[in-house]
């Protein structure tokens, strides 16, 4: 039997425990602690293996950029450079620093920022190297300013946009106009002002959304076709930047993103026209190569209904809360046989908990679940990604450890 | 000309610059740096008197409990202490800790915690003085297996909720369940369990919403009342927290909390019963003695819609994001008399927005504001709960200043 969410690196052995990364993780977490974030990096490897060799499949020039907001931990980072020709995109000073720090280079860097400040400037055009996408006039004048003759990347806007199940949370362009990039009605007016600093525009960026899989791709593709026109506007472009948003299969209801498919779109769309690629996820490459590994502390039905708590709550976990992002909890250690604890009778309607004193605390409703003991361990899988990196201390509930799992990774072979 | 959130301690001076606290925000601003947090001293200590009195009033014995989760800034906290009798409200151990490096004594702290684990039990019931309330059987078990004989309080839920402007993301109890408290339904068996331990029920506590304003006023009645057929079922009880929730305005819209509707609402359920009360506010204490200061970088039109962007983002401001309850930016200092800036003609539908790459980082949508010009500086008021306490470091956006401002105390005299 097998579950959903199974696969060669993250599955039950023949003792019904968790591996993953060919780690033993009831044992892991209990020798360590928890609240436990363990991150593959074989997987994290394979995944940027994976949208590069899709890429490479366009025939086109292309690289990938990993997106350090969705997990900045240093060793993840450092391992990334050393492992994969793949840089980062950042959007803010501090990142740039924190992927220098971890050993990556300015030229490795592709920053688009927002709401970006003069101090901010002062500091980003201080890095010649770094591919500096303007998100719109104000960053166009100020970087002309401190950077006359400089070469830019523009962020357009595309005013379309996709996501996981037609997430609006995670729209970053649509219908309403937003904060980021030019619109096809400021277009000119960019273009005038980047020649007006002697600014040679030599990238355009346009990211439409966050964590869509084959069903959005038609509309990513209406996406592509609709910017290939206001790219066309500036002769001097070489590289595309198509952004992020690359999901990965949150519930039993999702199928993996074909990147075989997801590189025809880019081949049909952009084939012929000798531009490099970049894209950025963020997503893709961490997420399921993460786990959250909790303490269920509290086992209690109220007014009917069966709440497990945890050691944690939506400080270290935003997405299930605030962005209606499934992150799945599944057992550290099967007391029986899968056949015996997932069987239909043995499933109940459980509500999963946190410990931060707000009623939304609630990482998963009513999720048919087999009978669990307090003290037992959980995981919480696709936690790799926009969990640390926006996590806080609320309540004061924002310790936890870390590790990146090297296990299954030889680079001097 | 006097805008709406002006009052004695925050206004704008004959030169058109913001006051507060004594201070020229402006001024201070430039010295320190931006994103800034400010908080009065003197404003903490006006809302906490506001609440005592009005308590005293109902006849019965009281204390105020600040709930630390709102804001946690220890210069704060120790101001508390040394300025008043408030004690604390903590939800985890380590905000129990913080109290306690802060001045606090384990007397002055109430403890309403969920999803305890067993570590967090071991903590608390280390500390005999703590006024530790159980939130579900489970730990009623727990806290009697690790210290039977000991006096604790209960947390109920009468499944009925309140908040402000009935926001359902605020409500701690309602018509669906949540994790907290005990039901009805339980009540019996949380009493027995209790006394299987020698545990005393000295104390009843319940919470039921955020931000509540006059308008509902009459559905807190309704849920005391109800409440109070919960609470006589056991008659050791000596003392009610009725937890926080009260409110502050945060629009033109709204009306300042009648503290003296809400104490005729508490003497008229409890009047009689001779019950200590206890109250756990954290907004109403400190949302309105705190600003952020932020600078507007930022100031374009965006296919036909006007951006503000400002130097910080929902990283530091969670509430107006993720909770839908507004914080509304200010002009630090006008450049014309409030009466021309503020003249119907020059105001335009302006959208603030922060520096966080997430297309939900929109601080206000088209709020009615004057011409701002890029530099300038802004202050949002209402700023002093729930913005550093759950912020994060999410794109690396997570730096500020923060200072308790003590002008207009003086505790010597």
């Amino acid at each position: 039997m097998k579950l959903w969410w199974e696969r060669d690196d993250l599955c039950y052995d023949d003792n019904n425990e968790l591996i993953f990364a060919n780690k033993n993780i009831q044992q892991f977490a209990q020798q360590v602690g928890t609240p436990l974030f363990v991150h593959s990096a074989a997987r994290i490897l394979a995944n940027i293996n994976r949208v590069e060799q899709a890429l490479q499949s366009t025939g086109l020039a292309s690289r990938v950029f990993y997106a350090l907001k969705a997990n900045r931990y240093a060793p993840l980072l450092t391992f990334i450079k050393t492992a994969t020709d793949c840089g980062i995109d950042a959007c803010a000073p501090a990142e740039v620093i924190h992927a220098l720090s971890c050993g990556f280079v300015p030229s490795d860097i592709s920053y688009t920022g927002t709401s970006v400040s003069n101090a901010d400037l002062d500091f980003l055009t201080g890095l010649d190297d770094l591919k500096l996408n303007c998100d719109g006039l104000s960053m166009i004048r100020r970087v002309g300013e401190r950077a006359p003759g400089r070469e830019i990347g523009l962020r357009i806007n595309p005013a379309m946009g996709t996501g996981y199940g037609s997430n609006e949370l995670l729209r970053y362009s649509g219908e309403k106009p937003t904060k980021f990039g030019i619109y096809a009605s400021e277009l000119d007016e960019a273009i005038e002002l980047a020649a007006q600093y002697d600014l040679a525009i030599t990238r355009i960026h346009f990211h439409t959304g966050c964590g869509y899989l084959n069903d959005q791709l038609d509309s990513w593709e209406e996406i592509l076709k609709t910017s290939l026109a206001m790219i066309r506007k500036i002769p001097t472009v070489s590289a595309l930047n198509l952004g992020g948003g690359l999901g990965v299969p949150l519930t039993s209801d999702d199928s993996e993103l074909d990147l075989d498919q997801w590189a025809g779109v880019i081949e049909r769309v952009f084939g012929s026209s000798g531009y490099e690629i970049h894209v950025e996820p963020g997503t893709y490459i961490a997420k399921d190569a993460g786990l959250l590994v909790l303490e269920a502390n509290t086992v209690e039905t109220k007014s009917g209904k069966l709440f497990v708590g945890v050691n944690s709550g939506f400080n270290l976990t935003m997405e299930p809360v605030h962005y209606q992002l499934p992150a799945e909890p599944v057992m550290c250690r099967l007391p029986d046989s899968p056949e015996k604890i997932f069987a239909a009778e043995n499933m109940q309607p459980t509500t999963f908990v946190g410990n931060i004193n707000e009623a939304l605390d609630v990482m998963y409703d009513d999720l048919p679940f087999p009978s669990i003991e307090e003290g037992s361990l959980l995981v919480f899988i696709n936690s790799g990604a926009y969990t640390t990196s926006m996590g806080s201390n609320h309540c004061m509930r924002g310790e936890y450890s870390e590790c990146l799992l090297l296990d299954g990774v030889d680079l001097r072979k």
